[in-house]
């Protein structure tokens, strides 16, 4: 069989796998779920046998350690895989939840009734813990998926995939539900992206790079987000201590991640008060701060910065600080340089909090709190298949709800239109 | 200035004018919309005047009489674009909507705040009527809409949009939140499709072949649907007098648009004594049966259907009958041949009734009621931007709020990520 055909025939199986999927009960989802979990701590000596595999070939291709760190499947990395799995199953089933219902004037009663969306497509780099993660959020939320992970994981994520499905299969779910691509091809890639009969939906998650690529050649929607370039602002009326701690937080818990500060927008009135203090507590991190002018001078030690530093993803201890003379000023630099992910302001003025909360287009807005809280779980979404900067359907943090859309629901008593 | 760069820069004006819009009262939207509704009665004169150099074009090219029927702007035309506007401006403003708010144990309030997807383009055929309404809807849901109409209609679209910036103005509103691609070349499309960073969502408007183009070349996002095939199943415990009512408004209404009925199922214990009296009343309205070989043996004046009739979208006096052996058979028909769009079952079970309304994988899915009335207007959406059978961000007949997204918004007193 062509490699193309394969592809077909395994998106054909999912689509197929998805209509009992849409219908399985929330009881049969969430056993599964908790034995997948059981299972794959069960199994960990076959799972660190097949990552051996990856990883002899990643060290003879001389992947650099930190791509080999992010592979390398430890009985820790197994064990969060299994208590996602168990989280997952604890999450409320989002299908066959009925939001609104109203009636019509002649009659009719309409509604809204959450469905799965089908069938899901995900393609993603290196850790195969995104493997059991990703199939565990389709299955509570009754969709099949289509798993392509790295090539370099590829024994790995098989290996994970062939556990889920063994256990899948005690419940009376098809193997279909949870698949793994078994190629390293790129053209397995382009060919499920051409599938808009049997694919529903496509999340890339990796670098832009990938994303870029996903876009360009997809006919099935992409949901995705190319980079976290988030914002803090502390305004004139911060209580100056909680912006010290916020603004450390937010760039220094976990500098290499997409919902950690780029760059700091401070007041001018507070400028001189705040900035050296800010700048201390950064330096015990080893931060390096890239002012503009007006922050370089209050600030003499720091380095410039330069007209790309705005804007730019970072990921690294390195933060770009700006002072501006109001909210507006504000404002209008997130709306410029940001990313439409996600920005904070540190105030203690009402009508600011307000107008930051209603004017800033990013799909997470926080008042007086870290922008590290961009995140599924943190938000209370239970867990996250990724997040959103695309706005449409979701934006922001997905959870499993996001995973599924609405049906329009229609019970009549014989209405016909005039 | 090249096309290319003059659709850029058209794009990248929505794109500012899409903050200012995302920012506007709902009163100064609804006074706008009120307004542009008497200035388009107002100015009558000039848009027939602009219509008729459409129709004089569309004349010479020899251009069907249906398609110049859909094309000419009357008084009742004109008239009804007003009503439409009027409308829009009575519906509930979707923006700054907060439907929901948790307390996170941390003590953050976390909540969904709907905002505007921001810059919106559609790509329509035709009916020049389509400028008025959906620049309308998009303005009422704070969105910046690039318009591009059919070529036959250009001079006409002009003048609309002319009129509607001249009152939008007035109201503080940028000309750049209506604009209409002012040139007929095809590459002016093509370009559009490509401005992924000013451009949010795209909404093709018109036969297959368009839409098909469209998602072949966009890399922004697509909102679509391609055919309404559209299913009702009559079953066993069906009350046959409604059941006739539902059927012959289905088909006969108005058989031309997405939401006809095309395949009538009928459960096999009742086909006998249903067929016949349906049979007789579509005749008055002659419409052409095609049957599978069970029907034909209940109606032997009827055509045998041939195996491409299960699935097509007829939009004409055609209707494909078939005979099933009850509710798993009918289900598995509409999987099998539907389009995702909208299905009714004829029922008194009330089983049967929740099975359908569940595992009918459709957009919109009825008891006891016409197929006709799957319609944004019908279901109490006030006005529809379209039907989507993506199963993404709208699943449906589209309103108003499906012009927005939500972000998330949150509330702290100095949460940090521990």
């Amino acid at each position: 069989m062509t490699l193309k055909k394969e592809i077909q025939k395994m998106a054909r199986r999912a689509r197929q796998a998805s209509h009992l999927l849409s219908n399985l009960s929330t009881s049969v989802k969430n056993s599964a779920l908790q034995e997948m979990a059981e299972e794959l701590i069960r199994s960990a000596p076959q799972l660190k046998k097949a990552n051996a595999r990856d990883l002899s070939s990643a060290r003879k291709a001389g992947l650099s350690s930190a791509l080999i760190d992010r592979l390398i499947l430890t009985d820790g990395v197994i064990q969060g895989m299994a208590d996602s799995l168990h989280e997952v199953a604890l999450l409320p089933d989002p299908v066959g939840q009925v939001s609104k219902m109203w009636k019509r004037p002649n009659g009719l009663w309409v509604g809204k009734m959450r469905i799965p969306l089908g069938v899901i497509g995900i393609i993603y780099e290196s850790r195969p813990n995104v493997t059991s993660d990703a199939a565990g959020l389709c299955l509570k939320a009754g969709n099949a998926v289509i798993l392509r992970g790295g090539s370099e994981a590829i024994h790995s994520n098989l290996a994970i995939a062939a556990i889920l499905q063994a256990v899948g299969k005690q419940h009376g779910i098809p193997a279909a539900a949870i698949q793994v691509i078994p190629t390293v091809a790129r053209q397995a890639v382009e060919e499920m992206l051409r599938l808009e009969n049997y694919i529903d939906l496509i999340i890339p998650r990796g670098g832009e790079e990938l994303i870029r690529f996903v876009v360009s050649r997809s006919k099935i929607p992409v949901i995705k987000h190319y980079k976290g370039v988030c914002h803090v602002f502390v305004d004139a009326s911060a209580d100056l201590a909680m912006a010290e701690s916020i603004c450390f937080n937010a760039k220094v818990q976990r500098p290499g991640v997409c919902n950690a500060m780029e760059t700091l927008l401070v007041h001018r009135n507070i400028a001189r008060q705040f900035l050296p203090r800010m700048a201390e507590k950064f330096k015990t991190a080893g931060v390096e701060l890239r002012g503009c002018p007006e922050a370089k001078r209050l600030l003499p030690s720091i380095k410039a910065a330069r007209k790309n530093d705005w804007g730019q993803e970072f990921l690294d201890l390195i933060l770009a600080v700006r002072v501006v003379g109001g909210l507006d000023e504000a404002i209008g630099h997130i709306i410029q340089y940001g990313s439409s992910h996600t920005d904070s302001i540190v105030t203690q003025d009402y009508s600011n909090s307000q107008r930051f909360i209603q004017e800033v287009p990013s799909s997470t807005v926080l008042v007086n709190a870290s922008t590290r809280f961009s995140d599924g779980y943190q938000l209370g979404l239970g867990a996250e298949i990724g997040i959103s900067t695309t706005k449409l359907h979701a934006f922001g943090p997905m959870g499993v709800e996001d995973l599924t859309t609405s049906k329009f629901i229609v019970y009549g008593s014989g209405q016909i239109r005039q």
